[in-house]
C-alpha cells in the first residue's frame, strides 16, 4: 500500500516538472502494475485554468499518458475540467471557446487506448429548444469519444450559475453507465449527487439521480466528477452526505474533486472513496494536485489527513463562537492557495502593500509571503503625522521577521499639497453650494488615498506587480474602508475574514508557521484603529470599536445575518455571546443593531467595487456569491406589524 | 377620447404631488366615469424602489385609491412591483423583506373593493421541495387576496436571475384566469409570454404558457404584467412578438410594464394593448409614470408616440453602422432617467466631475445637467502641465453654456509632490527589485488619480455629492482608463456607449436640447486623447487612436463581439465598414484584432471594479449582465485546427 503512494508521488513530481526520463517512467510503471489491484482507477485531482483550454488539454494529455502506462481501468478528471471552471459568462459571449473545447476533446480522444478517460467538458446543445449547452462528462477510449453523460441537476445559487448556461438533461440512467473492465460504474455529475430525499430536510430538485441510477441500473459503484468549493463547515456536510448515500444504496461512491483556486472560488481537492457501508476508505491530499490511484472495492485505501478545519467543522455549530481555531488551518491554506493561483493565472508575480503596523496589513503580509515567497513581497510603511512611532517600528519589525522587502516613505508632503489644493477648491465651491459638512472624513481619506497612490505607482513602474487591498470582512460590512484607499488593490486576501477571526489567525500563524512569532506581539495586542484621525475625547488615534461597536458583537451580527438570515427583531430577542460577559442595555443593543444595518445599507456601493478576494466563510459578501443592488438601500430590517401597516397605508 | 387622457393627466399630477383637493378628485372621477367604456382597466405604470417595500406599498395605496374612484374593472401593477425589481440576491439573505412584502400585500388588500388589483409580489414557497419563493401575481379585491398566479418560465440569462430565487410553477391554466366583470382575463407573467414556437427560431423553454392558457381556457383577453428593460433594438422585437401572439391566438393582449431605472436596468414603460388582429390599439407614455386607462376591446385607444430609437430600431440591422441617429433619443432618455433615479434612490443630489475639454466628460456633463439640474452639477477643470489652453477654455465654455457650477484647480503641485515621493521610493525599490519597466504609464496615472482625489474630496466634504466616472465603452474594452482615476466614481453614465456613438450623441444633443449648441464645436471636432502623455513622434499630446486603433474599427469589433459573438477567424474573413473606405492590409487588420482581444483580456479586472452604470446597448459588459472571470485571461479567440491540436498534444 504505502509503496503505491511512494510511486505515485514520483508520478506527481514528474507531472509537475517533467523530471523523469522514459526509462525511469517505465520502471515506475512496471513496479506499480505489479502492486495495483485489478479494477484500479486514477482520480486526476487537477487545477485547470478558466477558459485556457489549450493549457488544460495539454495537462490532461500528460496525465492520460501516465494513466496509459498503468494497467488501470480509467482516469477521472473533474467536472468541466477542459473548459476550466469557473466559467462566468464567457461561453455564451464567445462560443469559439466551446467549439475549441469540443475539438480539444476529440484531440485528447486520439491519445486514448484501453484506459477510459472520464472528463468534464461543455457540450453544444444542437436541439432547437433549450439553452445552448450541456454540462457534460465524456468517456474517451480507443481513440474515440465513446459516450457522453449530461448533468441533470443544475445549481443556480450562491457561487453556482449552471442554469444560466446549461440545459438540464432528463435523468437517463442507461446513458450514465460506463463499463469498466466488467464492472458497471454509474456517472453522477457533482450536484446530481446532492439531492437525497432522506438526507436533506428540504430539497431543491424533484428527482434524485443517484436513486434513479441505482434503482434502474444496479451499478457496481458510482463515480462523481465534481468541482465543489471549500467553505467553512462544508466538508462535514459533504462527508456525511456521501457516506449516507453510499450506505443507503449499498454502492461505493468515488468522488473526484478539482483542486486550486479560480479567482474567488477555492477547491480543496480531497477526492475520496466511500465503501458500500458508507465508510471512507480512501482520500487524496488537500490543496495539491494528485495522481490518486484508488481501487473502489479496497476496504482500506490510503487516507491522507485533512487539514484542520476540514475534518470537524460542522459539528452542529448552531451558535456564534469566538473559538475560530478549528477553522484556521483551512482558512490559511485556502487564502494562500487563492493568492498563489490568482497571481499565477493572471500573470503577476509580485505584491506590494502598505504596512501600517495594524492587524489587517500584517496578516496580509504573512499570507502573501507564504503564497509568493518573501522576495516577491514589498511592504511599505507610509507614515503621516498621525502615525505613531510604535506603528512604524512594528511594521519594520514584521518585515524583518518575514524577510520581505521593506521601504518607508512619508506621505506628509503629498498630504500637504493635496490639502492645500482642497482648501483652494473648497473655498471656490463654498460660493456655489451651501451644503458643506460640519464634520467629515476628508482628511482621513487623503491619507488612505495618498498611500494607495504610491502602491499603484509601484505597480505601474515594476513588472508583474500587484497592489494589495487589506480590508477585512467586519470593516467591509460597516463600510469602514476608504474608496481608492485601503480597499483598493488588485486582490483582497482577507475580505472574507472577520476581525475576531483575524486575531485568531495571527496567533495561529505565529504558532504554526516554520518561522515562529513572525508577527510582533504588539501588533496582536493593540486594539484596531485606522490611525487616520484623532479621537477628540481621548486625544489619541480613534479606535475602530469607538467608531463602530465592539468587534465581538459586530462579528456575531454578521454571523447571524449570513448563517441564520436574521432580522433586527430576531436578534434583539436572541442572547449574544457578548451579552454573556458584558451587561448592555436593550437600547444599546438596538442602537448597535440599527447602526449595523444602516451602515451596511450604505456600504453596498463599496462591496460592488471590491477587488477579487477568496471566499472563505460559509457565506460571504463576495460578488461571485452575493449581489445586492446598491439602490436597495432602504430595506426595513425591522418588521412592522400588520396593524401598523394598515395605519401607514391609510395615511399614505 | 382626448378628454379621458386630459383627465388622467390630472390624476398623474395628483399622484405625484398630492395637489388636488377631495372635491376636485370627485369631480374628475365623475366626469371620467361618464366617459369610460364598461370594462376599462388601468395600467399602473409605476417606478418602484428595490427592497423599499413600504414605499412601494404606500405608492400602490394611492394608485388603488384613485382606481377605486372610477368605475373600472381592474388596476394592473408590474411584475414584482411590491418587493421592487431588480432584487439582486437580497430576498435569500434577508427573508424579512419577503415576509414584509407578504404582509404589505395583505394590508393593501384591505384597501380594495370591487376594483380588482393585479399586482406582482414575491410569494413564499411552503413546499418541502424547490426554491424558497415564487415570482407571483396577486389578485386583490373585496378586502382580500383572492387569487395568486405563479410565473412558469424563469429567465436566467443576461440581466435576468429569476431561476436563482424562484421555483418555476407548472402551467396551471385555470389558476391564471381572472374574472373581470363577466370577461375572462388570462394572466401571463412577463417571460411566460416570450416563448412562442412560431415566432422564435430557437426557444429556451419547452412550453408556451400563452398557447396553453388560450387553448384550455379561451380567455377574452390576456394581461401581461412585466418588468422588461429597454435595450437597443428590443422594442421592435417586443412589438413584433406581442402583435404576432395576439393575432395568432385571436386574443387581445394587454401589456403592462414597469418604468424608471433600477441601478443598471432601465424600464421605459410604454405599456400597451394589441387587439385580436395584432394591431397596436393603445400605448402609454415612455419614461414616465402613468395612470393609463385602457379598454382592451377599444379599436382606437390613445397611442402616445414612442421616442425615436424605440419605434424602428430593429429594422433587421445585421451590419455595423455609424448611423447611430435612430437610437439617440432612446439612449439619451435612458441615461438621463438612470442618473436621476440612481441619485434619488440612493439619496444623492449633486454630482461633481472633472471637465477635461474632451468628449467623454462633456457628454457626461450635459446628461447630468438634464438629469439633476444645472445647479446640482459641479464641473472642475484640473489642468496639468500637459493640458492645453484650448482644453481649459473648452471646459469653461461648456460649463457656461450649461449653466453648471464651475471651478478650476491646477494639479501641478499635487503631481510634483507625488512625483518626488515616487522618485524617492522607486530609488529604494530599485535596490530590491530588478524589474522596472523601461516605459510605463506612471506619470499619466498620477494625473488621472490626482484628479479623482480632488473629486472624492469634494464628495467627502459636501453633502449628498457623488463623483462621476466618465469612461466610455470603447475605452473600457481596451482598458484605456485609469484605476482610481477617470474610471473611478459613484456612477458611470456612459460606460455602455461607444465612442462613435458618443460623437453622434453630442451632435444630437446640440441640435435637440432646448439650449442649442451647448457643446462647443471645438470639443466635437477634436480627435480624442487623454492629454496625459506626449507622443514623441508628433510632440503633441498622444491621441487615443494612435495608442489603440481607429475608433470606427474598434467599435465594429465590439459590435461583432456583442451581437454576433464572433471570433478572430470570423472577423478576419468579414469586411469591416472601415475597410470600405480605407485600404488596410491583412496584417494590419490581424494586428488590430489581436490587439483588441489581448487588451480586452487584461481589462477584465477593470470591468469588475467599475461603478454602476446604465445598460443601453443590445449587449454590454455591465456586471449586471456579463461576468467574465479575471483569471480567464488566456482564452484563445483564434481557432486552431484539429490537426494543430493533435500536434500540440503530442508535444505536450
Amino acid at each position: 500500500m504505502e509503496r503505491i503512494y511512494e510511486l505515485t508521488d514520483l508520478i506527481d513530481k514528474d507531472l509537475k516538472d517533467n523530471s523523469l526520463g522514459e526509462t525511469e517512467r517505465e520502471k515506475i510503471a512496471a513496479e506499480l502494475n505489479g502492486l495495483l489491484p485489478e479494477g484500479s482507477i486514477v482520480l486526476a485531482q487537477v487545477n485547470p485554468v478558466s477558459g485556457y483550454v489549450e493549457h488544460n488539454a495539454k495537462k490532461a494529455a500528460r496525465w492520460i499518458e501516465w494513466a496509459n502506462r498503468l494497467k488501470i481501468d480509467a482516469v477521472v478528471f473533474p467536472e468541466m475540467y477542459l473548459i476550466g471552471y469557473p466559467i462566468g459568462d464567457f461561453i455564451d459571449r464567445f462560443p469559439v471557446v466551446v467549439e475549441e473545447n469540443v475539438e480539444w476533446l476529440e484531440a485528447l480522444a486520439g491519445l486514448t487506448g484501453s484506459v477510459k478517460v472520464i472528463i468534464g467538458f461543455v457540450e453544444i446543445n444542437k436541439q432547437k429548444t433549450g439553452k445552448s449547452y450541456y454540462n457534460s462528462i465524456a468517456v474517451l477510449a480507443e481513440g474515440k469519444v465513446q459516450q457522453v453523460i449530461r448533468k441533470s441537476l443544475l445549481p443556480n445559487y450562491a457561487e453556482f450559475n449552471d442554469y444560466r448556461h446549461f440545459e438540464p438533461a432528463p435523468v437517463n440512467s442507461a446513458s450514465r453507465i460506463v463499463e469498466l473492465n466488467g464492472k458497471k460504474a454509474g456517472i453522477i455529475v457533482c450536484e446530481d449527487g446532492w439531492n437525497d430525499f432522506g438526507f436533506f430536510d428540504k430539497n431543491l430538485y424533484k428527482e434524485d439521480p443517484v436513486e434513479i441510477v441505482v434503482r434502474e441500473q444496479h451499478p457496481d459503484y458510482l463515480i462523481n466528477p465534481s468541482a465543489s468549493i471549500t467553505r467553512a463547515k462544508k466538508e462535514q456536510l459533504k462527508h456525511n452526505m456521501l457516506s449516507f448515500a453510499a450506505k443507503k444504496h449499498r454502492t461505493p461512491i468515488v468522488y473526484s474533486n478539482q483542486v486550486g483556486s479560480g479567482e474567488c472560488l477555492s477547491f480543496e481537492g480531497a477526492s475520496r472513496v466511500y465503501d458500500a457501508e458508507g465508510n471512507l476508505t480512501a482520500m487524496a491530499k488537500s490543496y495539491q494536485e494528485q495522481f490518486f490511484v484508488v481501487y473502489p472495492f479496497n476496504p482500506s485505501g490510503k487516507i491522507y489527513p485533512l487539514p484542520r478545519g476540514l475534518e470537524k467543522t460542522l459539528n452542529s455549530q448552531k451558535a456564534f463562537t469566538l473559538d475560530h481555531e478549528p477553522d484556521l488551518e483551512r482558512t490559511y491554506l485556502t487564502i494562500v492557495q487563492s493568492i498563489r493561483d490568482y497571481f499565477k493565472k493572471t500573470g503577476f508575480r509580485r505584491a506590494v502593500l502598505g504596512l501600517s503596523g495594524g492587524l489587517d496589513s500584517t496578516v496580509c503580509a504573512v499570507l502573501l509571503t507564504d503564497a509568493l515567497g518573501a522576495e516577491n513581497v514589498l511592504g511599505i510603511s507610509m507614515p503621516s503625522k498621525i502615525t505613531s512611532a510604535e506603528s512604524k517600528n512594528d511594521a519594520k519589525e514584521l518585515a524583518e521577521n518575514l524577510g520581505i522587502n521593506f521601504a518607508e516613505v512619508s506621505i506628509k508632503d503629498m498630504y500637504e499639497a493635496t490639502r492645500k489644493k482642497f482648501d483652494e477648491v473648497f473655498a471656490d465651491v463654498d460660493k456655489k453650494w451651501d451644503c458643506r459638512y460640519k464634520e467629515c472624513f476628508t482628511n482621513d481619506n487623503i491619507q488612505a488615498r495618498s498611500r494607495a497612490l504610491i502602491l499603484w505607482g509601484i505597480a505601474n513602474e515594476y513588472q508583474a506587480t500587484l497592489p494589495i487591498a487589506t480590508s477585512d470582512k467586519s470593516e467591509l460590512y460597516m463600510g469602514y474602508a476608504t474608496i481608492n484607499g485601503d480597499m483598493s488593490g488588485g486582490f483582497a486576501p482577507i475580505a472574507d475574514v472577520t476581525k475576531t477571526k483575524l486575531f485568531a489567525l495571527a496567533r495561529w500563524m505565529n504558532e504554526k508557521r516554520e518561522k515562529k512569532n513572525a508577527i510582533p506581539e504588539a501588533i496582536i495586542a493593540k486594539r484596531p484603529g485606522a490611525e487616520l484621525a484623532i479621537n477628540p475625547k481621548t486625544n489619541k488615534p480613534l479606535l475602530a470599536e469607538e467608531a463602530l461597536m465592539p468587534y465581538e458583537f459586530l462579528d456575531e451580527v454578521i454571523w447571524r445575518v449570513e448563517n441564520l438570515h436574521q432580522s433586527i427583531g430576531d436578534m434583539i430577542n436572541a442572547e449574544f455571546r457578548y451579552e454573556t460577559k458584558e451587561k448592555i442595555s436593550h437600547e444599546q443593543k438596538m442602537q448597535w443593531l440599527k447602526k449595523f444595518f444602516r451602515r451596511m445599507s450604505t456600504s453596498l456601493y463599496k462591496w460592488s467595487i471590491m477587488p477579487p478576494s477568496p471566499i472563505v466563510d460559509a457565506r460571504s459578501i463576495n460578488k461571485a456569491e452575493y449581489r445586492h443592488p446598491i439602490i436597495a438601500s432602504k430595506i426595513n430590517f425591522n418588521k412592522t406589524s400588520l396593524e401598523e401597516k394598515f395605519q401607514m397605508l391609510k395615511n399614505a
